[in-house]
């Protein structure tokens, strides 16, 4: 017999999961596991797995994000996977939506979920310092922004020129645990329903360039407008929305379900490969 | 209705490759489209796209291997991939195996499938030429060989140091098309039914560093095995055998059919998305 399990797989703006139905919570998801799903040439791929488990009673929901980075490591929240999530609850006839609650080890998180736009709550950025990150020995001022995470926002001329492929010089007495590095431009073409326009490239920390960060737009948002308002912040995957309303923060953007399956346990490389000495590819 | 299409995902040492059932060449396999199969994030992800057509009578195979790399473009041949193409054929019960003849663009190819390795026969490599390439400012002797494609297979001391990040630079006069650099270390360490054990990095000429590279491994087995025998290659993404005898060349190693399933096409990138100026991530 070979143990086989059901998954999907979505993405928001580019930040993308493996979807594991697991209303019982019955799998084992060791750090392995999560790891051998998640990777781009052996398993599936994504940048993390979001199991789908029952709420426990009480919580105010029914659905609890079970969100592990790829490493297998948990992680408290992610915009983009609560978006991604709510977005397979309603495909997959497990909540009729359009407004969800949703369990998060960060507290429950609401998500509305229209027809191409799911928006979800988000943590309320906070700019609480000047910082500078240093990339290829230019120095780019910007700001500190908290949104659960540490991010520190650049503005620069020229979005394209900047060679992210290293990881950027910051002050480790701002930032102590490490921080997300966002660039960002404003983009004079207007949006509809959007007070600002702007473009971003994020370096996220331990995984370097990526093609989306929902908290990163959050802290591009506060960054860049004064006040409340909406900001469409274009990042590499796509187009986010950021809603700043006091104290609150919605972040809007598409989310999609891309394919359903079963993935063979047999067949995933949950044990070491023999391999030659230095990193893998692409 | 949604438009749905089957799809499994394969891969040999880390080479992994999106399978499209279509026995009757029914889809219309656009570069949009196998692109967008084989984007990491948005899509499946993967190498190539394996589409598995019914033989044309009178070619000596069952099946055709249609092999279209990430970017839409048609390649002739990949070792690899007709190792993953023969292990679903078996699986799905498509052939009896264990011998396969499978029709590609540079003509039938056999492979054998066993419970672990499959092989396939490859052109066989031919060492031709002295030449040099230059990674970050270094100068690496080594040779050209022709597997049909172009090689150059350098021995280093330090396998793990080099920086393969960048292109390595090459003399054009040699290589007119580009080539595939190999780098090579002998590892002392015997392994079983092999007359030598080295292990590889590749840098593959429009892709960058793999995780594998099928006709490399029979390249840097031509260049460091004096006469007929095997010689195991250790690539990042597992091990492969290459055996040489005469005019001919085997390629060995395991190949796994890891999930199976349903793609959307809706939920594919097959639209140019509203994106940040600027790469994606990793």
């Amino acid at each position: 017999m070979i143990a086989v399990m059901r998954f999907a797989k979505g993405h928001g703006t580019g930040n993308d999961f493996v979807l594991l139905p697991d209303p019982e919570g019955a799998i084992e998801l060791t750090p392995h596991l999560v790891a051998a799903l998640c990777d781009r040439h052996r398993g599936i791929g994504g940048d993390g797995v979001l199991r789908v488990v029952r709420a426990a009673p009480g919580t105010g929901a029914d659905w609890f994000m079970d969100y592990l980075n790829s490493d297998g490591s948990y992680a408290e929240m992610c915009g983009n996977g609560v978006r991604v999530f709510a977005r397979y609850l309603v495909s997959e006839g497990l909540s009729a939506g359009p407004e969800i609650g949703i369990e998060t080890r960060a507290g429950v998180v609401v998500a509305v979920v229209g027809d191409d736009m799911i928006s979800a709550t988000m943590p309320t950025p906070r700019v609480y310092a000047e910082s500078t990150a240093t990339i290829r020995g230019q120095h780019h001022p910007g700001v500190a922004v908290d949104v659960g995470n540490p991010h520190l926002v650049c503005a620069v001329q020229d979005l394209a020129a900047i060679d992210l492929t290293t990881v950027p010089g910051y002050d480790p007495l701002v930032f102590p645990a490490g921080v997300n590095v966002e660039l960002v431009a404003v983009d004079p073409e207007p949006v509809e329903g959007a007070q600002l326009h702007v473009r971003m490239r994020v370096f996220e920390r331990g995984s370097g360039e990526t093609m989306s960060c929902g908290s990163g737009a959050c802290a591009v948002a506060a960054a860049t407008l004064c006040g409340d308002g909406v900001v469409a912040v274009d990042v590499p995957g796509g187009r986010l929305f950021v809603t700043l309303d006091g104290d609150r923060c919605w972040l809007a953007g598409p989310a999609v379900i891309v394919a359903h399956g079963t993935v063979s346990l047999d067949g995933l490389p949950l044990k070491d490969v023999v391999g030659a000495a230095g990193a893998a590819g692409p």
